[in-house]
């Protein structure tokens, strides 16, 4: 599994006040935390800020490259954020995200193909958020043409099916599990990924739903999440999968965490 | 999902000896342990008594029935013994279990005609343990056109796929999740059951591996489990599980658990 950590994202309250207060030991000190957990990057949101979001984004980038070693996931829909964080970013990062809206995918896609970057493609489009599981299939389709056509390395697409709270439709989650295992049968090349924990929204325990929804999605193929790295519990069932899954070649990964008291 | 509670099981020590001690009050006290937190069968296996295993099955079916309302789960291949337990066994119990071997199946279908017991048919033959899933879809196929030709309710047996441990070969998770849903497929109205610790035997942190299992087999189809309910984390897996996959509408299950401080 390919682990995104969300938690640098400034429409969370303690992030935005963090970044509010030039806070850097607390941004680094979450950034170091989410990389020592398993994180593969660090995603880095500076949304909050709407007339000045390039700005802050830059300044996460370069206080948080100076702490971990994981590349960032560069978590803007707006093309100069993305290009300002592309300029001070050092290494190969995650763009977050494109979608099949035309303005958005004709401004970000030449981003990603001059900085060789991965890059989490939303399955959403112009006509809106897609309902059933075959309508985000047709969004994936077309977002894999297209990106192919444009010279984009597929291997490097993390393609997002948008999950929806199983509180408004209780089809939601089955339509979710569904599409992951339809665009997995894509066999395109292309990761999976979701910002999984708005399966559990408006219900209580959202952990525990977002702990048994990963494991259900990584059942039907889904290899990368967008998550809270540090719910221990979560990380431990994902490693678990992998072992069940046959991810895990003789469990080497899941043995190795068990013996650096990871897995609970 | 439909719970069978294992843990009376007299070749776990702590059993043999209540049982040699004729300790009722730890017996009783597991038994309504077990239904509290959500057994809907509690087994009973007096296998480790090779010579009175009939005598000992009888007196764990009193014991337990003193002080449960969910029915017994008699856990004996022992014809004898489930006869026996059945005679003193009040309501309908599970008969566990059968297999396509024929000298078994012989002798303990009757029983369950008789009884009108729910039944778990082993996915196994004269032939021994089947090696793929494929193996088991067959042999599942052929036990439930012997046991619908018998007169045997479909919708009362709970076929066990036979689960085999990852640590022997790393392709025994997929096959088995495989299995359960080619099993499920074939929409004939049988359960899918499985004692499922098997499949971490030999790693570490089982129970860890057990939780997940649970919740990848039912991510294919597997709607009981033959467990430790005592395991609060995995029971509240199971009941997230239940609501991401849309058996339980309104997350009406859910949220009583919730309410009664079971959700962890």
């Amino acid at each position: 599994m390919i682990i995104i950590g969300e938690l640098i994202n400034s429409t969370r309250k303690a992030i935005k006040k963090a970044i509010d207060e030039q806070d850097v030991a607390y941004i680094q000190e979450l950034a170091k935390k989410q990389e020592e957990a398993g994180a593969d990057f660090i995603d880095v949101n500076a949304g909050a800020y709407v007339h000045d979001e390039a700005k802050h984004l830059v300044w996460l980038v370069e206080k948080v490259q100076e702490v971990v070693s994981k590349p960032l996931a560069l978590d803007s829909p707006d093309p100069k954020a993305l290009e300002a964080a592309l300029k001070v970013h050092e290494g190969v990062p995650m763009i977050n995200s494109i979608s099949l809206e035309k303005e958005r995918y004709g401004q970000v896609v030449p981003l990603v193909k001059e900085s060789g970057s991965q890059v989490v493609a939303l399955c959403m489009s112009d006509e809106g958020m897609p309902e059933t599981a075959e309508d985000r299939v047709e969004v994936a389709k077309k977002l894999l043409a297209d990106l192919d056509k444009d010279g984009v390395d597929l291997t490097k697409v993390f393609l997002d099916p948008l999950i929806k709270p199983v509180s408004v439709n209780g089809e939601y989650g089955p339509q979710a599990l569904e599409a992951i295992e339809m665009i997995k049968n894509l066999e395109s090349g292309a990761h999976i990924t979701s910002g999984l924990s708005n399966i559990s929204f408006g219900l209580p325990n959202r952990a525990l739903l977002n702990q048994t929804f990963i494991v259900l999605a990584m059942g039907r193929g889904m290899d990368s999440a967008i998550v809270d790295p540090l719910d221990k519990k979560k990380m431990s069932l994902v490693k678990a999968a992998e072992v069940i899954l046959n991810l895990d070649p003789y469990a080497m990964n899941y043995l190795k965490a068990m013996r650096a008291g990871k897995l609970i």
